[in-house]
């Protein structure tokens, strides 16, 4: 199994075009996208879903990450094992919050030779998915290579342009970094870091909100903070979009206070 | 061969989070997306596109619909095979289009103990898709369980929010039940309900239109009505929107009248 | 494998109930989307990705399209056999690219006799894709039948809306064939066409643009020409989009000059 997320959208054949490329070495892969619709040039929300969704697929799935605002330029690629995945992503950032969960993680960045390594005659500047990203994952897939074969291990990479969330005391500051179709504001604040309040209090927008158990818990087109599906904090409003009541877009700050303790809008 | 329907869209992985749970239950799952693209929180329109499309598909196939806006609330889940297909659908009247063309169909509810059942140790609040209905179609595609190994038989379930059209002499009453990428505004008017009429006339925000045969009927631009692909009346522009040109969403009404008898506006 | 290309859309399950179709065929197929994003109406969109993309899948692949405005008139199906790829779609133009491409391609028209030959019972006037162009993609593809089993080779088909560009000493002139999701403004220009060109300019909405290697080759909001990954000349603007801020639209013009040659804006 291949998974495959990118910002490429599905208007142009790209995402087709890849897919023929690993066929084409590994006619029985399984190729799943997870989402193609990343927010242009910002492989932090790459990440972030990479992150919470690899999980849900069998041991051995090669995971394809393209958001790749410096394409031709020279930044690296990396590939990474983890948890008994693999995944290949540009070296921006984008890989930041998984490796951050995966301390123990091996980590190559691609060498110069790769595309030999690979049998790729020839690199284009604007779309390594096709030329180098799909040919590795489908040799990898087929065991014709391992991760040590396409470079060498390294331990430093790119930070990712959204750190993650930082805590003060009883206060939790992070970011919308998805939205989902429904407008559901999904932030990167991780439950676990919850654990320590009585009673959390989530500001968006300058709205404070209880945490719900479901959407179906409030009254429709009321707003609720829950934890959702993926194990973070999201902001929602039940059969509506929190995005467009609240007016707020990827990067917006969210905050988890402990309502038991304080009762005003957070500083930040 | 399971199918998939939701409002989930592909902005974010959910759609393929879930193909990841089959796929790790049922590695030679052939998987084929429906829509996605449902209007959000509105299961008629996935119950009427399930009923109009599982036809095409092999017998065997299990269907999974999840428009789902009571998620984690007190609504059950239910499962149906009718037709040599199988179904799984929340209890919000989803099938409801489905169940009416089969009387005969065996219902049943999914029970408590379904989670223990599939293994599934941890079940969320706000994603059945991929933590009971996804590894229910598994293990039913997979032959490794049944319908009534899931739950209970059942004679009663929800009905639909959008009726079926309703007739009164020479006048049927239906609605826009789905808008398609071009614009054309598909109502649940079934062919069948016109066999009485001498000749047809569809209205539509207070236009009426004969039938025509295909789009190249009328000139580019030229509103027109016909029985679409789905067997249903379907108003539409030629290389144009109908949607845009008359200003109708779904649940909009459409009406058919018998031309030959009656010459105003219906009344409604 | 199996690869479509449409103007469907996701929002209707026509995409999902064309794949039943060709699974109840030939379970084992492989089917791969290349966009069913096209431009509604516009065949010519498709075939210049068409004849970009099927190079990139494995000889032996089918590649069926369907941008059909003209769906149960009188315009006939043509069949295409060209570099070891098979090729069914619409006769209005769609395929023009490709074959200008494949001068020693085998051709045929669709015969009356084809839905017989195809077992197929009904065919809708509205949705020749489910009912013509899938079930013969299904059996080309398991070995059933031919190209001449379907149809009488043809010389003549018709053409594309959209001509190949014009070359007029050291002009060339193009248009916008298409735009994907960033943007990016994709010309029907050809890399070949620039060869003898000392130092290509290309004029977009007045703007003279030199060529660039990768979009990290200029400022960020930046904007920049360069051949790109399928081959030809494309407007850009770095991490944003040269549609918007051009206000350019499929059909506009794109001309390139030689800039070693000509300082003026174009004449057209």
């Amino acid at each position: 199994v291949i998974t495959l997320t990118t910002d490429f959208g599905l208007d142009a054949p790209f995402v087709g075009i890849m897919k023929g490329v690993i066929l084409a070495r590994l006619p029985q892969a399984r190729i799943i996208d997870l989402t193609h619709q990343i927010e242009p040039y910002w492989p932090a929300e790459a990440g972030f879903w990479l992150a919470r969704a690899y999980g849900w697929f069998a041991r051995g799935t090669v995971h394809v990450a393209v958001v790749d605002p410096g394409v031709g330029t020279a930044r690296g690629i990396l590939g990474a094992a983890a948890a008994g995945h693999v995944f290949l992503a540009p070296d921006n950032g984008l890989l930041a919050p998984l490796l951050a969960a995966h301390p123990q993680a091996l980590v190559v960045r691609l060498g110069e030779g790769v595309s030999t390594r690979l049998g790729v005659t020839q690199v284009s500047s604007t779309f390594h998915g096709r030329d180098l990203f799909c040919p590795a994952a489908a040799e990898l897939a087929a065991g014709r290579c391992t991760l040590t074969d396409l470079g060498e291990p390294v331990t430093a990479w790119a930070a990712s342009a959204v750190g993650p969330p930082s805590t003060a005391g009883a206060q939790i500051d992070g970011v919308v970094i998805a939205i989902d179709r429904y407008g559901n504001l999904i932030s990167n604040i991780d439950a676990a870091l919850l654990t320590g309040l009585d009673s959390p209090l989530v500001w968006a927008a300058g709205r404070a909100l209880r945490l719900a158990r479901t959407y179906g818990d409030v009254a429709r087109g009321e707003l609720l903070a829950l934890i959702n599906s993926s194990g973070v904090v999201e902001v929602a409003v039940r059969e509506g979009s929190a995005a467009a009541v609240l007016g707020m877009a990827r990067g917006a700050p969210v905050t988890v206070q402990d309502g038991a303790r304080i009762a005003g809008a957070p500083g930040r």
